[in-house]
């Protein structure tokens, strides 16, 4: 296991002084207090994050992680594997929703390929970081090879470190692989100890009949893998390579001290996995959205999370993080370019009386 | 009444061809149907308002409009009265929300002050359209004189007018005014015909007894004008330059066929009662963000509203609208640019399938 001894490297501890320098900032903006809510404490925890008065979100990073996922086989998903690689393809032209929003926002966007059935040429804007095509069928028997664990784990790893490398303030992972939501869905049966049911929902699109299938798979395959033990081995058997690759970031990122915002169903489930390995990961996460996934939400309850949409989409790639990212970076140019009561000029209210809504 | 009879002029009518032909386009994206949540019907209803299968939102027009409340000199408010003219102030210098918000998304942005008890000199990006050193008292008598009202109204038509002219495809007013919020309580509980106090609440951030005493002023006030009348005679009597002003913008653009992203608690009030004079305005209107005030809740149902945000916010200025316009935009930037399943040679679920979140 030395080969995954960083895993449990020390996170970066946030800096309690420059959040506090933040509050008292907050306090003297031409506003009333506490007018601007949630905008107030994303820039109040963003300061204690990244260690001064007033946080920067500028340079974000988009990485989307693909692979195929062996448990397609059992008819889980309405689209053939090849859409996979397809949508690679897609992502590097542009003509993907996350490219079309990573386009627009300004955001550094790459793809990575961990493993497709279809195979594809070298083409710009893909990564090939291929550990095969595609992960085994976890209702067969373990999805990833310790090997292809690690490797996973490390590419996401590596995408970090090139983001952070590249002066990055923030990390956005991104996912694109037919049966996905099966993998994230067990994963999460798994890790909260609930039935899959309650993770699978009409969200997908399935009709009953293939919802049930769906379910009774997932059942299965926790019943196959019930011994598996710490949560390294749990997505090692369930998980899929651009889940391994995403927990990976999330742990690189915490590490390194880099924001990173979590985006769907699928995102939230490989988050939730690394939070079990190292529980003070989560100051480094933020929340999109709140998917129309039924499992989304139960996973970010379980995150304590309060994700900034709630569009009912349920699309992964990663575009409801690069649709929510202006918002947090919209905090953070309030906080730090509104000006305060004694550059403005503007009187405040009586020390003795609440701060009220003029 | 000859004044005013442009208000009764019939609105535009959005084009359920162009409209129809979206929601094609939007079959055709490469995601599973419906995957893009609410950003595909906002996308499909201004196709149909701006009469083209892919809509453009690209030149937004923010104006704010701010005027002082007599109502103000009943105690209803922590912060002085001055603090509206110091206001329109620092919207001009760019140290306010708004402002800063404005900037960064490259929004037309403009101040227009109706009237403030504190004179203000001529002020580079203000524009003068004063009516009075604010309105009168509320709780003693009318709030404006029928010139007032009629001038209030066509004060927002007027920036609308502009905004259209100068190829904007959104408009979003703002307000500041101290006292505002129980001028709309007051109307908004008129307009809802439910007691004030359901409207108003700690959002405020008053203590319980300056709740108590703003919410008796008000009920005194709604006893005082019960014979108002129609909905113009209880803007006249209840309302605000600044608040009239917003109900005559939301008129203007609905007869012009200019969408409006409505912002907080205040515009709000001003759109339902604008709603109420022409029912078909409805569907001009998008909004923005659900506020902490109680009161916000209880209009935006009455509008059958389901607003993008909801941050906790409560400054009002715009500054809610001005950070959800880019999910507007993102929605059309979505529907025009992504690829269709042709163009990008990727395979479309077989065709008895439900759609499927892959």
């Amino acid at each position: 296991m030395t080969e995954l001894s960083w895993i449990r490297a020390p996170l970066r501890a946030p800096d309690p002084q420059a959040a506090e320098a933040a509050r008292r900032r907050q306090a003297r903006l031409t506003k009333p207090a506490g007018s601007l809510g949630e905008l107030e404490s994303l820039a109040i925890r963003l300061a204690g994050l990244q260690g001064r008065e007033c946080p920067r979100l500028e340079r974000c990073h988009v990485s989307v992680f693909a692979a195929d996922h062996g448990i397609a086989a059992s008819g889980v998903s309405a689209y053939p594997q090849a859409v996979t690689a397809q949508m690679i393809l897609n992502f590097a032209a542009g003509g993907a929703a996350v490219s079309v929003l990573a386009r627009h926002s300004g955001a550094a966007f790459e793809v990575i390929n961990l493993g497709t059935v279809e195979p594809l040429p070298p083409t710009a804007g893909v990564l090939d970081r291929s550990l095969a095509p595609g992960s085994a069928d976890f209702s067969q028997g373990a999805a990833m090879t310790q090997d292809q664990l690690e490797a996973a784990l490390a590419v996401g790893a590596e995408r970090v470190e090139s983001a952070a490398d590249a002066g990055s303030d923030l990390f956005i992972a991104g996912e694109m692989g037919i049966g996905n939501t099966s993998a994230a869905s067990a994963l999460g049966a798994a890790l909260l100890g609930c039935p899959p049911a309650q993770l699978l929902g009409r969200g997908t699109g399935v009709d009953a009949a293939g919802l049930a299938r769906k379910e009774a798979c997932i059942r299965r395959a926790l019943e196959l893998h019930a011994e598996a033990g710490d949560e390294l081995e749990l997505l090692r058997r369930l998980g899929g390579f651009e889940i391994a690759a995403m927990s990976g970031a999330c742990l690189r990122a915490g590490q390194l001290g880099l924001p990173l915002l979590v985006d769907g169903f699928i995102v939230t489930a490989a988050a939730l996995l690394a939070v079990r390995l190292q529980p003070s990961l989560a100051r480094w996460l933020f929340f999109a959205h709140c998917s129309a996934e039924p499992g989304h939400r139960l996973l970010l309850e379980a995150l304590n999370a309060r994700p900034l949409l709630n569009l009912d989409m349920r699309l992964g790639e990663g575009s409801g993080a690069v649709l929510a990212w202006p918002l947090l970076q919209s905090a953070c140019r309030l906080h730090s370019e509104m000006a305060t009561f004694d550059e403005a000029g503007v009187s405040e209210p009586p020390a003795d009386s609440d701060p009220c809504r003029p």
